[in-house]
């Protein structure tokens, strides 16, 4: 498994090893260039990029050449917009972890007995991460795509893969990030947080009622390697027809359990 | 799947602005050692880095020890893996993009009222690369993901998007990739694909009967931007109880054309 999700003490430990080594500057800028291109940012002239990135002019030109003659940046000549490559970038990691191809099944069958959308997500520092999606009807304001973040802490996932952190872990995770509350329902409160956490950890599955957003509930359950290590979290979002979260947990709880077992099962039976 | 060479006339040209721009070696070192992990090299020493990106050892270790600063990659010390922030570099792309936002409720819509897996597409080079999927059961043997690619002459996305090339373009895509036999359905022949293109921009479809996998069928379809360039492909693809391919089109063309009709009329109503 490539990337379990890392959060000794939040960030990772490669950095005790490498004290000596100098970071490569314009791999930096490089990626930070990709970076500046958003939905209100689509296409930017290299002044544009430049400004964004915190570039010199120069600097931004020698990048913006180089990424477009390996494939991932197209230019009219004055604009300049990323391209599908830049997909592969992540579909690197995607193939890496092997897990996203071997829940998608799993998605499929839950998602069509539950009637709802289902996720799996993994950590990485504040947020949890979308790595394998499959929807139904739409329900929230926002799309939710592989690749999309949310802060962990007010998610139902987030709730699961902060529970299989140590203490000191968690502590670290609380004492690092502030919190904001999303909707009048959102535990921004660390004490608060603490106690569902380990709620989370004692019952096995985690239930968030409108933290994220009104009218938007959603249960987790962890998902483990062949050696009980939590890797991911699987959910199921729930619409406001399926009543309050009690019925969401009489409803759907079974299904995301049964779904989680059977994704434990076969990942069993990979290599490590 | 991971190299895509560039198609000379099909794709931009910023070549000929940039002829005094040098290159930015260690940029593009950084962005291929990203590249060599996959699903069969998950997590590899440094050594198993340098050798698969074509690099000395020296280089190999300041390009990782960037990236894992930056958080791309994780290390126990010996071994390197990608992390999932990997991720947002195609989510970069994504978000830019705008469309895989807008289509996504059209795919949800047509999957369920259609009960097979939709997709939408661009073209990149020789293939077609996945921007947004609704799956329903799993009818391949691989699993698609957004970033997936296939070889647009053997798939109905890529029909539609080779539709829309000049002729010049088109011979230079027929010229420049080989063509491979996925199934004993597959077109290989520069004429026969040429003449089947013709056959599609004038119908404005595309059906593409057991070429890539055998058992499978797909339709396809264009999307226009405001200006009526064609942007991306929509698809949907047929699963075998569908019957034959005349039954594919009687049953699955008009909800493909109707779909294609919304996004159209949704796309027109965004600024460029």
């Amino acid at each position: 498994m490539a990337a379990c999700p890392r959060v000794g003490g939040v960030s990772e430990s490669v950095e005790s090893a490498q004290t000596s080594v100098e970071p490569v500057q314009s791999l930096i800028r490089g990626l930070s260039v990709i970076r500046v291109f958003d939905a209100d940012h689509a296409s930017l002239t290299m002044s544009d990029v430049a400004r964004r990135a915190g570039l010199t002019r120069a600097t931004a030109r020698r990048i913006l050449h180089t990424l477009a003659e390996l494939g991932y940046v197209a230019s009219d000549g004055r604009n300049f917009s990323l391209r599908p490559k830049v997909l592969e970038l992540g579909h690197a990691f995607l193939s890496s972890m092997g897990l996203p191809d071997l829940v998608q099944p799993h998605l499929e069958q839950l998602t069509e007995d539950a009637r709802e959308s289902s996720s799996v997500a993994v950590l990485d520092g504040r947020d949890i991460i979308y790595v394998a999606r499959v929807a139904r009807h739409r329900i929230m304001a926002v799309a939710i795509n592989v690749g999309t973040r949310f802060p962990a802490y007010t998610t139902s996932m987030g709730r699961v893969l902060l529970a299989q952190l140590s203490e000191e872990e968690l502590t670290s995770y609380l004492q690092t990030y502030e919190r904001q509350a999303f909707t009048s329902h959102t535990i921004t409160d660390a004490g608060q947080l603490r106690d569902e956490i380990g709620r989370v950890r004692e019952q096995g599955w985690a239930l968030v009622d409108q933290e994220l957003e009104e009218g938007l509930r959603s249960i987790a359950a962890p998902i483990h390697d062949r050696h009980g290590q939590v890797v991911a979290a699987l959910n199921l979002s729930a619409s406001s027809r399926r009543g309050d979260a009690a019925e969401v947990v009489e409803h759907l709880l079974p299904l995301l359990l049964a779904t989680a077992a059977g994704i434990d099962a076969d990942l069993s039976l990979t290599a490590s």
